[in-house]
C-alpha cells in the first residue's frame, strides 16, 4: 500500500513464530476470515487484511509486539474500537494490526483530584459510568461513546455534542503513557495542570497513531451538571436557523450542546424512531443548557425568547428527563436513521466559521444537485462543525466517484470560508489529499520532520494522516478506485 | 553559554549594517547602556547583553531581522515584554535579541465567532479591554497581565488566577501565526475548534520561543459573567486551608479562583496595600464563584458553609465589588509585598496534586529551616500550582548558592509527589538542570528531535528550555538520519 516491496513469506513466518511465542495463538489472528472484523473502521469503503492481528492484553505484551515488529521493520497500525470513519485504523497489508480492546481496565478513580486513570481500550462511557458514583463524569462524548476507546479518542483528538462548552479531548488531557515505534516508554503531561518541556501529550493528540501507541490515558473529570434542559426549535429555512446559533452565542450563553438536523434527517430520523422532532420544519435546533437549577432556568427562558424573535415555527422545552432523553436519541441516532435512506453514506467533518453556516449550507445544497446525490446535515452547529452525509450506493463505481468528489468540494469550500478539512474525525486515509488544501510547504514539511522524529522508518500507520511528500508513495498506493488523476 | 565560539568583528559589523538597512536607525539598539533594559527578564539573577536589539515594528520586519540572522547563522531570542521569571527571554551574548513589543495592534474582534485577532505584542489586558465592548473578555489571566504580551503567553502557556476554571493559554488558543528560523511563514489552527495534522499550534505553545517566533495570535473570547463573588477565608493551619481547597472541589464546585497565602505573606500584604486580610491566621484562602446571579448566590453559600464547617477562624464574603477588587489586589500584590521583606526573592513555579498540598507545604516549611531562609506561599491553590517565594540577598554568593539549591529541592519535591517542575512559567534558563529529573531519555530525545525539526541549527533561544544532550561528538556520530546538519 505504501509501496513497500511485500515481506517474503520467510521473513512473514519468522515474525508470526516470534509472536506466536511471546502472546500465545489465543491472542494473534492469523486466517482471513478470522480476520475480517479487523479488515476496516466505520469507513467501509476502505478495507484490507493485516499480515496477523495481535490482540495484546498487557502492556507489556503491546511493548512486546511493538518490539518485534521494530526488529523486522514491519508496519503496525494501533486500533481501538474501530469506530473511526475516516479508515486511520484500517490495516496495512504488509503489517500487523495490532488491536487494544483488551486493555479495557480501569486503573483508579480520584474523586478529589478529579480524575481517571484508564487503560487506553476503556471506552469513553465507561470513564463516566465509573465516575458517577462520586457525581463526576467525562465531558467529550462522541456519538459513538458507548463503544469508541479512549485511547482512539486521543488519537483522533474526538470532538462530541458537549464539546463547544467542554472542549475537546485534547482540552480534557492530565497525562498518557504510551510506547514509541521501538517499544519505548513515554510518560507525558502530570497530575499539575501544566508540564515542562514541548507539550507532547497535545502533539500525541489528534495524531492518528503515526507518532506513538497510547497504552493509558489520564483524563480530568467534571462534575454532573445539577440539572440540564433541552429546548429543540423548529424553522422554516436553514438560513433562519443557522442565523439562530449565530445568535445565541452572541447573546452571551454557552450552550452545553448546540445541534442542528436539516429536512432531509428529520424525516429518517422520525421514521426511525420517533423523536419528536417537527417533521414540516427545515432546520431544527436542538440547545441543551447546563448548570445549576437557576442557571438552566434563566438560560431556558433566554434562548426561548431568542428563537421566538427569531422566527422558529416549532419552539418546545423537553418537559422531563424522558422527553429530553428521546429528543437526545433522535440526534444520536441520526447516522444509522440517515444509513436507511441509501445503501451508503459518505460522512464529511469541515468545520467552519459560526458565521459562514448558512453560506456553506446552501452551497452544499447546490453541490448535491450538481452531484446528483442526496445529502443529509446533522452537526455541531455551535462549533461549526459540520457532518453532511452523502448518500450512494458504493456497489456502483461512478457513485463512488461522485460521492467522493462532492466531499473533496465541502472540504476545500470548508478551507476557503476559513475553516479546517475536519472536526473531529481525523484525516487517516480519507481526505490525506486535502491536506496540501489547507496547509503549505512549511507547515507540511514540518509535519514530515515530526513523523521522522517519531519514528524515522514510517512504521506506525503509514500512509494515513499526513502526506509524506517526500515519498509519494501514499497516493500510488491508494486502491485505484479512490485515485483519481 | 552555548559553547558557541565568538562572532568576530567583522562578521559582526556585516550583520549590524544589514540590519540598520533593513530596520532603520531608530529601530535597532546598539550601545550597551541603551540596551540595559532588555539585559534581564523579571529574573535579574540571570543578565547578558546581546549583539544589538532589533525593534521590528511590522511583521514584514521580523521577517527580515529572523531571514538576516539566518544568513549570519546568529541566534535569535524573541522577547515580548520581558514579565518572564525564568530567563527565558534573557539576551544570547552572541545574538541578536527580536523585541517584538512594537506589534501591538489589535486586528480584529469577532463577537459573533468570540474570537480576538491580534499582534504578538498586544499585551494581555489589552485584548479583554477591547472586547469588553461586547460584553466579552479572555480569559487566562496572569499576574503580570498589564504587561505581559499574548506572545509571551503563548510561549509559556502562561496560566492565572482564573486558570482554574478556564484553563491555561494552551486552552484558549484558536490560530496563531508565526515564522520559523528561517523567516518562512506558518498558519496554525483554524477558525474551527480544532484542525487536521499534527496539531503544531498545541507544540509552540509553551515552547518558550525555541521552535518558530510567533507574529499573530487568535484567541477565544468568553462572555464576562453575568456576577462574581469572593469569598475570603482565615486558617489557623496551612493543613487546614490546604484540606479545605481539596474540600471544595470535592463538593463539586469549580471556582473561578482559589487562591492561598500564607502567614508571612499575608503580613506583607496588610503592611504594603491593607487588603482586609486577618493578620492572626496561618493561611488565608481565596475563592471567587462566578456565572449567573443565582448560580453564584447557591455557591457562595456552599462554600462559605463548608469553610465554616471545615474550621475557618475568619469568613467574609466580599461586601460590594470595591471590596472584592481590593481583596484581589493583596492577591495581586502578593510579590512585590513580600519583596520588600528582602534584599531578592526567588521564584518557584512546581505544581502538584492536590491531595499533596499540606504535605508539600510542610516539607517546604522544614527546608525554609534547614537553608536559613524564609519563604512566603502564595499560589493557585485550586490547581495545585505553588508559587513559594525564597528570600535572599543576592549580593550574597553564599545566599544565591542557598537559594538555588532551596528551589531546586522544592522542585524535586514536586516531581516525588507526582507533580512537575513548573506549572505556568517555563523552564528557561533557571530550570533547565531539572529537566532530567522530570523527564527520561526518550522524552529528552524527542525534545531534541522536534527542537531539530523547526530548528536545526539550534539559533532560536539557544540554551533555553530543553537540555541539549547530543550535541558535539555523541550528536554527530548519530546515524544521518538522526542528524539535522
Amino acid at each position: 500500500m505504501t509501496g513497500r516491496s511485500a515481506i517474503s513469506a520467510q521473513h512473514r513466518a519468522l515474525l508470526t513464530e516470534r509472536l506466536l511465542a511471546c502472546l500465545g495463538k489465543d491472542n494473534i489472528v492469523l486466517d482471513v476470515e478470522s480476520q475480517r472484523p479487523w479488515e476496516c473502521d466505520a469507513l467501509p469503503l476502505y478495507r484490507d487484511l493485516p499480515l496477523l492481528v495481535a490482540l495484546p492484553a498487557t502492556v507489556a505484551q503491546v511493548k512486546t509486539v511493538l518490539q518485534v515488529c521494530h526488529e523486522f521493520d514491519v508496519p503496525v497500525v494501533a486500533r481501538g474500537a474501530g469506530t473511526g470513519v475516516t479508515a486511520g485504523s484500517m490495516p496495512h497489508p504488509e503489517g500487523v494490526l495490532l488491536s487494544l480492546s483488551r486493555l479495557d481496565r480501569i486503573l483508579d478513580i480520584d474523586p478529589l483530584a478529579r480524575t481517571a486513570r484508564v487503560e487506553t481500550g476503556v471506552s469513553n462511557l465507561a470513564i463516566s459510568a465509573a465516575a458517577a458514583q462520586y457525581g463526576l463524569y467525562y465531558a467529550p462524548d462522541p456519538s459513538s461513546q458507548i463503544a469508541c476507546s479512549i485511547g482512539g479518542n486521543v488519537a483522533a483528538n474526538s470532538g462530541g455534542v458537549h464539546c463547544l462548552k467542554y472542549g475537546l479531548t485534547t482540552h480534557n488531557l492530565l497525562a498518557i503513557k504510551a510506547l514509541t515505534v521501538e517499544g519505548e516508554e513515554l510518560a507525558l503531561g502530570s497530575a499539575g495542570l501544566d508540564s515542562p518541556g514541548y507539550d507532547l501529550m497535545a502533539l500525541m493528540t489528534g495524531s492518528e497513531g503515526l507518532l506513538a501507541v497510547v497504552t493509558e490515558v489520564t483524563v480530568k473529570l467534571l462534575p454532573v451538571p445539577q440539572a440540564a434542559k433541552l429546548v429543540l426549535a423548529g424553522f422554516d429555512s436553514v438560513r433562519a436557523a443557522s442565523d439562530a446559533v449565530g445568535a445565541i452565542i452572541a447573546a452571551g450563553i454557552i450552550p452545553a450542546g448546540l445541534e442542528m438536523l436539516d429536512r432531509l434527517t428529520i424525516q429518517a430520523v422520525e421514521d426511525y424512531v420517533n423523536a419528536g422532532y417537527p417533521r414540516d420544519a427545515e432546520a431544527v435546533l436542538l440547545c441543551e443548557l447546563d448548570g445549576t437549577e437557576e442557571e438552566v432556568a434563566e438560560h431556558t427562558a433566554t434562548v426561548s425568547a431568542l428563537l421566538g424573535e427569531l422566527g422558529a415555527s416549532t419552539l418546545h422545552v423537553a418537559r422531563d428527563e424522558a422527553e429530553r432523553a428521546l429528543l437526545w436519541k433522535g440526534r444520536k441516532a441520526a447516522f444509522p436513521a440517515v444509513g436507511r435512506l441509501a445503501p451508503d453514506y459518505y460522512c464529511m467533518d469541515g468545520t467552519i466559521p459560526r458565521a459562514q453556516l448558512a453560506h456553506v449550507l446552501e452551497q452544499i445544497a447546490l453541490l448535491s444537485k450538481e452531484y446528483a446525490l442526496p445529502v443529509a446535515n446533522v452537526f455541531h452547529a455551535g462549533d461549526g462543525n459540520l457532518h453532511p452525509l452523502i448518500l450512494f450506493d458504493a456497489g456502483n463505481p461512478e457513485e463512488i466517484r461522485k460521492a467522493e468528489a462532492f466531499g473533496a468540494r465541502i472540504l476545500t469550500l470548508s478551507v476557503e470560508v476559513g475553516g479546517s478539512i475536519t472536526g473531529e474525525h481525523g484525516v487517516g486515509l480519507e481526505k490525506i489529499r486535502q491536506m496540501p488544501a489547507q496547509f503549505g510547504e512549511a507547515e507540511l514539511l514540518l509535519f514530515e520532520e515530526i513523523k521522522a522524529a517519531f519514528d524515522p522508518a514510517l512504521n506506525l500507520n503509514p500512509g494515513k494522516g499526513i502526506p509524506i511528500l517526500k515519498r509519494c508513495q501514499e497516493y500510488r498506493a491508494l486502491p485505484a478506485r479512490h485515485r483519481h488523476d
